[in-house]
C-alpha cells in the first residue's frame, strides 16, 4: 500500500504553497494517470482545479492510502474517519501529536499500517507516487531517512549532481513502520540501486542490518548517514530523537559485516551514490591519474593519497606506451599529463585513458581537468567531445575498470552523456576521489556472516579479574602462573611454587591500580611478604593473588576487549596499549566472534601493527599466538550478556607467545560505572 | 602595463572559438570602452567585427601590451616585432617554445616586460582587462596561478559559489615576470580583498612570502594551493614544472610565518575565500549550531568537530533564552533545533540566531539546513525571509561574531542577499565547516617577524656528533658529561671522574647506532673496557668518547633539528621520540629561529603533549628547559648553511631538566645521504 496503492487521498489539502497540504495534494495529483486520487479539505470547494471534499467518509470509496497532514489536534478524528472509510495505510506528516502510541494501537487494531507521524513524505518515481514537499527527479537512488530534512537534502544534493531518486521515505517517529521494514521493501524495487540510510538511532537495529545484508546481496549497496561521531553530535541525536548514539568505530563495524559502508555527510553519500549507480568499485587501491593539466594531476594525486589511495608510478612498459602517444616531455609516470596534446586531438584523451585502463596496473582511472568543457566553451566541438567520451565508456566497461572524470564543465552535455554511460562524473576532485575511496571500502566489506552465540551461562553475573581469568583461560587465553594466598604460609609457598619477580594483586577490586591493589617487581620472597604486609591491612579481606611477573624483553603491549553493545550486538576491539592507547585511540573493532584470519586483519589494521611486524630489527612477535587470542577473546565478548564488558589489558606478545597480564569482565549488574545499558532507547 | 594599458593588441586573434586567439580577441574587445584594441592576424581582413591588421608595425602607433598566441615558431618573430612597434608589456600564451631565455634576455635588452610563455592569460575586472579563455565574473578575489588551468579552475569555482573575480595572472613560465612580483603588483589593487594563489615551485620563496606578508598587512590574505604533499603529487610537479615541492608541514610553517593559509584543493580555496570576502575570521573555536533540522544540526556538529572546532554546550543562561523562544523540547544546548518554529514564523530564525550571537559563548554561528528555501519553494514568503536575512546579517555585524549559512538553497535569492550583506553561503555543509575551520587557522596565523641570521662560521662545514654537541652545548643545551678516551689509561680516567652507567660512543660516526658505535648500560668500569676493546679494533682509529648514561626514570624522549631548507629557508623542528616518531608522525614544523615562547607553544600542539603535563599522576617536565632548548636548537638552525641539517635525537625531558643524550650536524659538503640541495630547482 506504500509502493503504488490503487487510490490515494490526501487531508488537509490546500492552495497555498507555504503549506504541506498544497505539496501533498500537487503531488498525489502527479500520480492522476495511475491512480484515483482525492483530496480533503474541511472547507471542500476546489483545491488546485480538483473537487475537494470535507471528509473521508464522503469519498464513496476506500481510500487504499491516506495522507494526513492536518493540525495535530485533528489528527486521531481524520485517522478514525480513515479507518473507518476502510484506508489500508496512512501517512502522518503532523509532529507533535499528544499521544502518538495510542494512535499506532488504534490503526494495529484496525489491521492498518502508518509511516509517520512526523513523517516529511513517501515518494515513489517508479509508481508516480508523491507525497512530499518539492519534486523528485526519477532515478536509482532510494532515500530511506529518520530525519525527513536529511533525506530532502540528500534528494537535493543528488539531483543536483544528476542523480536521481527511485524511492523517498522520511520514516519519522516510527511508531508503527520501521526503517527496517522500509529497507526490506527495496530488495525487490527494481528501479533501485543503491538505498541511502539516514538513521540516528539503532533500537531496531538487528532487523536494520538484516535488511541491509539482503540489500547488498540484492546488489543495492546501502550508504549509511548517522551522527554522534562528536559529543555535541551525539547531544544533537539524543535531544532529537531520543537515540543514544553508538561510537562511530562501533557503527563501522556493524556496517562492515553486513555490507555497508558508513558516509559522514549528504554530500559524500550522494558522491558515493553517483559513483556506484555509474559503475563497480574498483578491485584494488591502485589509481591512475590522467589530467590535461600538471597541476591539476598533483593535486588529484595528493587528495587520493591523503585517502590511502595509491598513484604507483608506472611500469617502463606501460609509460612507453603512453609516451608514443604524447608530446615529448610530457609526464607518463602517473600522474600522465597530456602536455597540451588533448586540446590538439580530442581522441588523445580515449587512447591514453584506454592505455591506461588496458595496463593492469590501474585498478581505477581518473580523468581530472578540462575534458567536458570543450562542448561547453566550443559548441562545435561537442559532437566530437561526446564522441570520444562514448569511446572512452565503453572501453573502461570492456576492461573492466571503472573510469572516474572530475571536470569543471560538470553540467554540460558531454558529462551526461559520460554518466549515461557508466562514467561518474564529479565537480570537485575531493568529491570524485572521496567517492572512489569510499567505492573501496564497500568492495573490501562485502558483509560476512556473524555467528550468533548465546549468553555464556558462566558469564552471565560473572565479574572481577579472576572471573574474567577463568573464563579466558578456559579459552585457551596464556597467563601467568598464579597462586592465590590468605596468609603468610600461602606466601611462602607461592614464592617457592613460582618465579620472581613476582606480582601482588588484590584480585577482587574493578579498579585494583586506582586502590594500590596491584604491586609488580617483587624481586624475593622477603619483597613478596613485605607488600602482603602492607596491603592486607589496608584492603582487608578478599582474594589476593601471587603471580609471575612476564619480564621478556621487547614485548609490545596490546589491549584485546570487547562488550556486548546493547544495540548493535556483541563487538571485539584490539588496540594499542600503553601510552598509545590512549593518546592515539589506535584501535580496530569488529563483530564479534571473528575467527584467527578477521583477527590477524585487525592487528594487521592498527598503526601500532609495525611494531609486531620486526620492528627495528627484533625478531617479528608471535602474530598467530595473538591472532588466535582475540579470537577467543571474541568469542567469549559473542557470549556476554547484554551491556558487558570483558578486556585484557595488557596482552603482552613476543617472538615467543603472548600472555595475558590483566583482565577484567564487568556485567551489568555488577557494573558500578556509568554505562548506556538501561537507556530510555532501549 | 599589466594592469590597465593604454591599448592591447592581439596577435594571432582568430574567429574560430576553438582557439585562443578567438578568446583573447574576444575578451580584448570588451575592454573598447577603455582603452584602444588592436587585432593582428596575418590573413588581415575582419575578425570579430573588427579589422585586424597584417603585423604589429601596421598599428600606427606603440601598442603598450601586445598578447602573443601564434605558433610557437612565429613566436620570437612577433615579439620582435612587438617590441620594436615600441611595447611595454607582452603576454605569451604559446607554449613549448624553443629558447623562452633568449626571448627573455631580448625583452628585457628593450626595457620591457614579459609575461609567461605558456601563460593562460591576464585578467583585470577593474580595468575591463581580460586576455583569457572564457568570461570572469568582476569580483574581490585576484588568482595569480602557476598552473593556467588550475587558475581557471578557482575561477570556474568561485563563479558557481557567488564570488568574483579581482584580477587573474597565469603566471606560466616566469622567465621575467614572476609570482612574486605579480603578488607585490596586489598589495594596493583596491578591488582585491583575498588572493588565490597556486603554486608547485618555491625557487622564489623569499620574494613570494615578503608579498604575501605585505598583502596580509593590507588586509588581502593569501590562500596558497600547492601540491607535492603525497610522492605522486610530488612526481607530477617534478615532471610539470620541475618543481622539487617541499614537504607540507615546511609550507605550512611559512604559511604560517608569513600570515598565510595552505589548502588542498581549488574547492577548498573557494570556499575560504568566500568566507573571507563576506566576513572576518572567528576570535576562537567555540561555534554555536542552529538548525531547523534536528539531523542536519548533529551532522554539523560532528563535522566541526573532526576540524578541531569546539561546539560547546550553552549555560543555562542562554539555552533558558533560547528555551523561551523556542517550543517545548526544542534542544537548546548546543546543537540548538527550531523543532518546527522558523517555518511557523520565519523571526524565530533571527531571534535565535542573534540570541546565540549575543551570548558571548561562541566565536561564530553555523545556520544549517532550510533558511534560503522559503523563497525558492514558496515565493510569496521571498520578502519576509529576506527581510530575516538581512537583520541576520545585521545582527551579526553588530555583535561582531561571524554568522555562517548552509543552506539547500545556495543559490536563491536569499542567499545572494546574505552574501552581500556579509554571510558567507555554503552549498555542502562540509565546505561551510572547512571554511569556518580554514579562516580561524588564518586568525591564528598573523604572521611574525622571522628573524634573518648569518650563517654560524663555526657551522658552515660542522660535521658529526661532537661539532653538534659543541655548538649546542654552547648554546646553552645541557648534555652528559663526556671524556675523549683514546686507550686504556684514559679509559681509566674516564670512568673514575664519571658516573657509571657509562655509554661509549664511536663519536666521528654519522651513523654510529648503525655501526655498532654506541654502547649504552655499561655499568662499570670492566664493562666500559671491555666494549672499548671490542669497538676499537673494530672500527679503528677516531674520537671515542664515555659519557655518563642518563637513567632517570619518567623521562619523555623527543626529538628536536631542523634544517636549512634551500627553497624555504631555516624550519625547526619538534617532534615525538622514539616509537611514536615514526608509527606517528609526531611533529610541529616552524620557521626558525623561534623564542621560548613560541617554542613552547610548538611542543604543547604535538599530540604527545598529554605525556609531557603531567601524564597519570607523575611529575610534569620541566617544560622551561625543553622550551628554552628548542628555542636554542632553532638559533643555530637560523645559522646552518643552506641544506646543512642538525638535530638532537633523543633529547630527554623530565621534571629536572632536559639533557640532549645524542645529536648531529650534517652540512651539504660532507653529506653523504639522499638530499635535495643541488636539485635542479636551485
Amino acid at each position: 500500500m506504500f509502493r503504488d496503492p490503487a487510490s490515494v487521498a490526501v487531508v488537509g489539502a490546500s492552495e497555498n504553497p507555504a503549506k504541506w497540504g498544497y505539496w501533498l495534494a500537487r503531488g498525489a495529483l502527479e500520480g492522476r494517470g495511475r491512480r484515483r486520487v482525492h483530496l480533503v479539505n474541511r472547507g471542500g470547494g476546489e483545491v488546485l482545479g480538483v473537487r475537494a471534499v470535507a471528509r473521508l467518509g464522503e469519498l464513496g470509496e476506500a481510500p487504499e492510502l491516506v495522507a494526513v497532514c492536518v493540525p495535530a489536534a485533528q489528527v486521531p478524528g481524520v485517522v478514525d474517519e480513515a479507518l473507518a472509510a476502510g484506508a489500508r495505510g496512512l501517512l502522518v506528516i503532523t509532529a507533535d501529536l499528544e499521544d502518538p502510541a495510542a494512535l499506532a494501537a488504534r490503526v494495529a487494531a484496525a489491521g492498518a499500517r502508518l509511516i509517520g507521524p512526523t513523517s516529511l513524505g513517501l515518494v515513489d518515481t517508479a509508481t508516480r507516487l508523491q507525497l512530499a514537499w518539492g519534486g523528485f527527479r526519477p532515478g536509482a537512488l532510494a532515500v530511506v531517512s529518520q530525519s525527513g530534512q536529511v533525506g530532502t537534502e540528500i534528494a537535493a544534493l543528488a539531483e543536483r549532481s544528476g542523480l536521481g531518486i527511485s524511492r523517498f521515505v522520511s520514516v519519522g517517529a516510527q511508531v508503527d513502520v520501521t526503517a527496517g521494514e522500509l529497507l526490506e521493501d527495496l530488495t525487490d524495487h527494481a528501479r533501485t540501486r543503491a538505498v541511502a540510510l539516514y538513521l540516528e538511532g539503532f533500537r531496531d537495529a538487528a532487523r536494520v542490518f538484516a535488511a541491509v545484508r539482503a540489500l547488498r546481496a540484492a546488489g543495492k549497496p546501502v550508504l549509511l548517514l548517522t551522527v554522534g561521531d562528536s559529543e555535541a553530535g551525539g547531544r544533537a541525536a539524543r535531544s532529537h530523537t531520543g537515540a543514544l548514539t553508538p561510537p562511530a568505530e562501533a557503527v563501522d563495524a556493524v556496517c562492515r559485516a553486513a555490507g555497508a559502508v558508513r558516509v559522514r555527510t549528504p554530500n559524500e553519500l550522494v558522491a558515493l551514490a553517483g559513483y556506484l549507480v555509474a559503475t563497480h568499485p574498483p578491485r584494488g587501491p591502485r589509481v591512475a591519474v590522467l589530467s590535461d593539466s600538471g597541476g591539476q594531476g598533483a593535486i588529484a594525486a595528493d587528495c587520493l593519497s591523503r585517502l590511502g589511495l595509491h598513484v604507483p608510478s608506472l611500469g617502463p612498459e606501460s609509460a612507453d606506451a603512453l609516451a608514443r602517444l604524447l608530446p615529448p616531455g610530457a609526464a607518463t609516470a602517473n600522474p600522465v599529463d597530456l602536455a597540451g596534446a588533448g586540446e590538439r586531438d580530442l581522441t588523445v584523451y580515449r587512447r591514453t585513458a584506454t592505455a591506461l585502463l588496458r595496463s593492469g596496473e590501474a585498478d581505477a582511472v581518473l580523468l581530472t581537468g578540462y575534458f567536458g568543457s570543450y562542448a561547453v566553451d566550443s559548441p562545435a566541438l561537442a559532437d566530437a567531445e561526446r564522441a570520444v567520451a562514448e569511446d572512452l565508456a565503453a572501453d573502461a566497461e570492456t576492461a573492466g575498470v571503472p573510469l572516474l572524470l572530475h571536470s569543471m564543465a560538470p553540467d554540460g552535455p558531454t558529462a551526461d552523456a559520460l554518466r549515461d554511460a557508466g562514467v561518474p562524473v564529479f565537480a570537485t576532485v575531493e568529491t570524485a576521489t572521496r567517492a572512489l575511496a569510499d567505492a573501496l571500502r564497500l568492495a573490501r566489506s562485502p558483509g560476512r556472516a556473524v555467528p550468533r552465540v548465546p549468553v555464556h551461562p558462566e558469564l552471565r553475573s560473572a565479574s572481577g579479574y579472576l572471573a574474567a581469568r577463568g573464563a579466558l583461560a578456559a579459552a585457551g587465553v596464556a597467563f601467568p602462573a598464579l597462586r592465590e594466598v590468605r596468609d603468610a604460609a600461602d606466601l611462602a609457598a607461592a614464592a617457592a611454587a613460582l618465579t620472581a619477580p613476582y606480582v601482588l594483586k588484590a584480585a577482587w577490586l574493578e579498579h585494583k591500580t586506582e586502590h594500590g591493589g596491584v604491586r609488580v617487581g617483587l624481586a624475593d620472597p622477603a619483597a613478596l611478604s613485605a607488600a602482603f604486609a602492607e596491603m592486607r591491612p589496608r584492603l582487608g579481606e578478599g582474594r589476593y593473588v601471587v603471580e609471575e611477573q612476564d619480564v621478556r624483553p621487547d614485548v609490545v603491549e596490546l589491549i584485546v576487549g570487547g562488550r556486548h553493545h546493547p544495540e548493535l550486538g556483541p563487538l571485539v576491539v584490539v588496540g594499542a596499549g600503553g601510552v598509545h592507547a590512549e593518546l592515539h585511540r589506535d584501535t580496530v573493532t569488529e563483530c564479534a566472534p571473528v575467527d584467527a584470519e578477521q583477527a590477524l586483519a585487525m592487528v594487521r589494521g592498527l598503526r601500532c601493527a609495525p611494531l609486531l611486524a620486526g620492528w627495528r630489527g627484533r625478531a617479528p612477535v608471535d602474530e598467530k599466538a595473538l591472532a588466535s587470542t582475540v579470537a577467543a577473546v571474541s568469542r567469549l565478548v559473542a557470549g556476554l550478556p547484554r551491556g558487558a564488558e570483558l578486556e585484557i589489558n595488557p596482552l603482552r606478545v613476543g617472538p615467543d607467545g603472548a600472555l595475558a597480564v590483566d583482565a577484567l569482565i564487568v556485567t551489568p549488574a555488577t557494573h558500578t560505572h556509568e554505562h548506556p545499558t538501561a537507556g530510555g532507547a532501549q
